[in-house]
This record gives C-alpha cells, sequence and structure tokens, in this order.
C-alpha cells in the first residue's frame, strides 16, 4: 500500500527524488505540506490547493481532537471527506502542540487560562488551551483518533522535551518516545488490520541537540521498520549550524528506502539545507502565517508588502510568478489590501507564499534530477536574503 | 456612450428587464451590485466575481478618499486597472457615509474618536472615522473624487438627513441636495468633456418619509436629464411598508427610459418588491456581511450555520445550488470554519450568498422576460422566511 521509490539521487550530495505512494495518490518527494491545522489551510480552498498543484496537506489531531472532535469526522467519513480534499493528508500525533500550545497560556485569550502538561509512563494529562478543560492523551488515544481522522499518514505520539531542559532531561523523553512508539505501532497495527484503508506510521527522531542523543534514537526509530521516518524537536529555537549537526547526526541512521521527514521546517533556506542532507518531506507554518502578516518572498528573498517603497508599485510581487496572485493584481493592489485587512489580501499574499515554496520544491526535483542540484541551491542562496 | 434599453415589461406590475450600456459592458437589469466598499468585495477575489457572473461592482468614494486616497488609485490607472476589474464599477459619493460612519463614534476603535459632522451650503466638513482628522467635502471635490476613481458611474453628492430629523429639516436637506447635484452636473460635465472614458452621473432622491417631499425631489433629480435616477435614503430602519411608499411615491417621476437605483437595499424580499415596483438596481453590503457573521440564505429563508443542527449535515447550504460552496462543501465542514473563524468559511459564505442574490435577479429577470414575474414573486414569498 505504501511504497517509497526512489527516483533520482545526487551525486555530490544526499539529496534524492522519489514518489511515496499512498491511498489517496502519489507525492512527488522532497516536498513540502501547507499545514492546514484545523482541516482548512488557512486562507484557501481545497480548490485553490489544487490549483497550486498541492500534493498533501497536514491537518492537527490536538486541534481536531479537541474541536470539532475526531468523532464528528469519522462520523462524516473522515477528513478526506469532510474537507472535500481527495489527495493524500497526514495528521501530527498532537503530541507537539500538547507540549507546546498547552503548556503556555492559552495564546491570544484575554482570561488567560492557565494550562500546564503532566507527563507519566502511560501518557499526558494537559488543559486545553481553549478552555482549560483538561485531557488526557496516550500513545494508543492519539492513533486512535488519528485513525478516526483517516489521514493517509499518520505521526507517533511523541514527547518534545522543552529547549531549556537538561541532557538527562532529554535522554528521558527520548526514551519514553521510544516506548511510546513500541505501544502507538502496536495499537496501529490493530486498528488497521479492520479498515479497508490503510494508513502509514512514521515515528519520531527526538534527542534535543545532542548528536549521541539523535544517533541513539534514530537507530531505534529506524529499528521498528515503519513506512517512513521523522525528525522532531527541531526548528525550535537552535541556530541554522544546530540543525544542520542534527539532521547530519540523525539521516545515516535512517533507512535512505524510506521517506525522511523533517518536521516543523519551511523557510526556502532550511529546505535547501535539508534536502541536501537527505530529507524528503516537509511541513510548516511558515508561510501561510507570514503571508497574513503581509510578508511575501521572491527570488531576492523575504519583503513587507506594507513597506511604503510598494505604495505605487504596479509590478507583481515576483517576476514571471505563475501564481494567481502575481498574473492577476500588483504590488499597490496588495499593499492596500494589508493595510485595510482586507480578507481577499491574506488569501492572495498565502497564495503567493504556497506557491513560491511549492514551486521551490519542483525545481529542487527538477535540478537533482539534472544532476545540478548543488549548482541551483548555491544559485539559489546567492541572491535570496531571508531578512531585508 | 451610455444607453438604457428596456428588453421586457411586466403587464401586471413595473418590473421591467433591461440593459444599460456602459464603457466597461452591459449591465442586466433589474441587477444587483455586490458592494466592494474599499475596492474589493469583502472576502472575493474578482476571479470569485466573475465565476458568480457579477455584472458591476459597487466602491465606496468616502473610504477611498480617506485611504488611499483617490489620486494613489489614479496614478495606478483607476479603479478598473487598479483592482484589475475589466466590468463596471460603480462609486457612490460619500454622502451617505459622511452623515453616518463621520457621524457616529469611530466604530471598532478602542479610542473612541469623537467625529462631527458641520453642514453649510458649500459642503460638508467632517472628522475620519479612521484618525478623528477633518476633512472637507464639496459637490466638485466628491465629484472630482470620483472622476479621478474612474467608475462608469458616479453618483450626485446628497445629504442623508437622521431619521428622526424633522419635515422642516428633510425639506432643507433635500433642497440643499438638489442644489448641490447642479453643482455635481456642472463639475462633472467639465471633467467628462477631458477625458477619452466617458462617466455616467446618477441624480438622488431624497425627502425622508414624506411622500410630497419625495414627490418633488423625484421631480426635480428627473429634471436634470442625467442617465439614471438614484433613490436614496432608504432602508434606515423604516418599516417594509414605508419602504413600498416612498418608492411608489417616487417611482411615476422618475423616466422610465432611464435605470432606477434604490441605493442600499438587498434583502430577497427587498428586492422583489422594488423591481415589481419599477426598480432597476440595487446595492447592498447586507449579502457579504451576513455571510461573515455565518448567516446564508437558501429557498426556505435564512438560516445561521452556526446552529446546532448543522453540526452533521451532510447536505449543502442550498439544494440544487450550483456556487463552489454548495458543489464543494457540506454544512458539517461550513459550520466548523464559521466556528472555528477559518478565514476560508467567510469566504464560502460570501460566495454562495452572492450567488443567491445574483442568481434571484437572473430569476427575476427570467420570470418577468416570460410574463411569469407576479407568480414568481408569490411562490417564493410562500417559501421564504427572512428570521427564523
Amino acid at each position: 500500500m505504501f511504497e517509497f521509490k526512489i527516483k533520482h539521487k545526487s551525486k555530490t550530495t544526499k539529496a534524492r527524488t522519489g514518489v511515496f505512494v499512498t491511498p489517496h495518490g502519489e507525492i512527488r518527494t522532497p516536498i513540502f505540506m501547507p499545514v492546514g491545522t484545523k482541516a482548512t489551510v488557512k486562507t484557501l480552498s481545497q480548490k485553490d490547493l489544487k490549483d497550486l498543484d498541492a500534493d498533501i496537506i497536514l491537518a492537527n489531531t490536538y486541534h481536531l481532537f479537541l474541536r470539532p472532535g475526531e468523532k464528528l469526522v469519522k462520523r462524516m467519513g473522515g477528513l478526506h471527506k469532510w474537507m472535500n480534499w481527495d489527495r493524500p493528508i497526514l495528521t501530527d500525533s498532537g503530541g507537539f502542540q500538547v507540549f507546546s500550545l498547552a503548556q503556555e497560556k492559552a495564546p491570544g485569550k484575554k482570561n488567560n487560562i492557565k494550562t500546564s502538561v503532566k507527563i507519566d509512563e502511560d501518557g499526558v494529562e494537559f488543559k486545553s488551551h481553549l478552555d482549560g478543560k483538561k485531557h488526557y492523551l496516550t500513545p494508543e488515544k492519539a492513533t486512535k483518533i488519528q485513525h478516526d481522522l483517516g489521514a493517509d499518514v499518520i505521526m507517533a505520539f511523541d514527547e518534545c522535551a522543552p529547549a531549556d531542559s537538561s541532557k538527562k532531561y532529554f535522554e528521558e523523553a527520548m526514551e519514553r518516545t521510544h516506548r511510546w512508539l513500541t505501544r502507538c505501532k502496536k495499537e496501529h497495527e490493530k486498528l488497521n488490520k479492520k479498515q479497508s484503508t490503510k494508513q502509514a506510521l512514521f515515528g519520531i527522531v527526538q534527542g534535543g541537540l545532542y548528536k549521541s542523543l539523535r544517533k541513539e534514537s534514530a537507530k531505534f526509530i529506524n529499528s521498528q521498520d515503519l513506512p517512513g521516518n521523522a525528525i522532531g524537536g527541531l526548528s525550535v529555537g537552535e541556530s541554522k549550524t544546530e540543525m544542520k549537526e542534527m539532521i547530519e547526526a540523525t539521516v545515516p541512521y535512517l533507512d535512505e528506502n524510506k521517506p525522511r521527514y523533517l518536521m516543523g521546517v519551511g523557510t526556502p533556506e532550511d529546505l535547501l539545507e535539508a534536502v541536501e542532507r537527505g530529507i524528503d518531506m516537509f511541513d510548516c507554518v511558515h508561510p501561510t502565517r507570514m503571508a497574513r502578516h503581509g510578508a511575501f518572498w521572491n527570488e531576492e528573498g523575504r519583503h513587507s508588502i506594507k513597506n511604503e517603497r510598494f505604495k505605487t508599485d504596479k509590478k507583481s510581487l515576483q517576476k514571471a510568478c505563475k501564481c494567481e496572485t502575481c498574473t492577476t493584481y500588483s504590488r499597490s493592489y496588495l499593499r492596500h489590501l494589508l493595510f485595510e485587512n482586507e480578507i481577499l489580501g491574506l488569501r492572495l499574499m498565502t497564495v503567493h507564499n504556497v506557491h513560491f515554496l511549492l514551486n521551490l520544491m519542483t525545481q529542487i526535483r527538477e535540478n537533482i534530477k539534472k544532476g545540478t542540484f548543488k549548482r541551483f541551491k548555491t544559485n539559489f542562496l546567492k541572491k535570496f536574503k531571508s531578512k531585508k
């Protein structure tokens, strides 16, 4: 059911192209997956996503579990039918959100609901960021929820330790994550047998910024022989060098014949660096979130549309860009829409940013195929400045 | 340049179909014009509006004058080029907004900017609802702004007296509106001569809820022999009966060979009643605003998608509706989007409501053509309940 076929390999780097086959279609790798937290990629319709040629989108277990609840989604026929999206979907396990969202005070809420997370061997007790209500998630429950949601790829329930934890705690969390993976796998295999449409479970490598832990974790996760392997706990504040080192410490221990998924990463520079180091899949809220704040990418880097210099600029966001936004609207008009908080503006900026990243991935795949990936990367980064 | 061709007349009512020819294309009447206050119909793209088959959209002089300023729009080539909308546009004069928005405290602003309006023979001083800055609008200036914006149809600068004014004040305001119209007309004719793309100026009938004033105003406005005539100052809190009486008191004095535009009206019932009484054009923020609050129309009337009964409802908003929303998404999914304040939900509800009204106008035109308007109206209203 789930098959990963490597198509081309870069000779000078670890980059490769491939096709990951799922029940809802093929995913061309390396791939970026737009994030649809609450079963909608913010501002975009499913038609927009098809026009943008997205192979796969992501949805969040934590959010959908809290509202509207996985049972409703299941009753509506699962995520694909409910959203009317017939291409692949991946759900995260909720692990990351439990430890980030639920650990902090509720974001943007006036009442500042205090939440806390209690971890034991069995699972995690946390308070909802919405209303402070207590919930308990276990590896089995997170797996069952994801089976009810019905995504093609589901993720193991892991513990993402806070960045300021001690090495000892990172090790404990990693070991717990490993024990939890075996429980997720057991539950998943039991549930998968009962269903006609099969799902794939990916395990998640943890270990903080410790090469030795990353290696140990990668070996364990890989030993579970799942259809794909993910790297979690990065892009959480570490330096670019640290991120690259952790990828390098992990990738050699993850089966090269399975897709490798680097979670939560999605800037053009990070994508290029990670693909070079052997990563095949990515997701991140960055392109969609920055769009709603009026920021966009083009070949020169990142810009804010609200900048005064765009006031009378008749050009498109990016020269020769084929997205709906660039083929239809000027920077001047887009600047006006963003200044006025007009919803159309948020959508048009999102269309462009998602197109930019998906197009970058297409170019990456083409250049790996032609054997010119390394040169493409160097040329791209020569022009591109992430902060202007 | 501007020609109104009547195509069919109802034998039992004053309803008629026609075509109003403008420099940017033909408008099929009776027509509903979606409101694009700040040069964008909230949540919709220009492609969405074409997919919805909108013949003409409206933009607001007051808002665009304050931000980004008509000079910027002119520099960008006018509204059509700036928005990339090649079909007809109508701009109001800002009169109504000056007397409504600027008269109240700034809506939704924490600082509650106090604004006030001072009227004299020359024009109106008001404070911006955005920042409290003083501005002065005269008939000449409102006309010049609209020439800079470049819409196909522009509106005279009128005074819309508060609903609780005395008859004496309504009369004074009406007479001032008449004097201002002659000044708008003079300025308009001067400016129109200089431009290659001509614009049409419509006058606006005022007179509150006094039949005698409405008659007097209609006669005066009609005597100016402009390409179209509008009725203002209605749908401001009066009863349905009063609205109908005012239309009936006005229409007989407005040239039947010119389009008649009832400003600010846009519920299905009001459209049917007004078409029956000889109205050809309408605009209103209602369908788009109610969409963003989660309300929608179908053949049974008005509903709120947030209602519990839609939680697991797999049906579309309206049976057999051909809009993108109804052909793609269930009530259950839409309810989730609206509950989560997801931007996609706001857009999808807007698509449906605008489609509903434009489709109603299409059916109205078809039934006038077939001679079955009266029966269509009766049958429609028998099923339709605006409040559920």
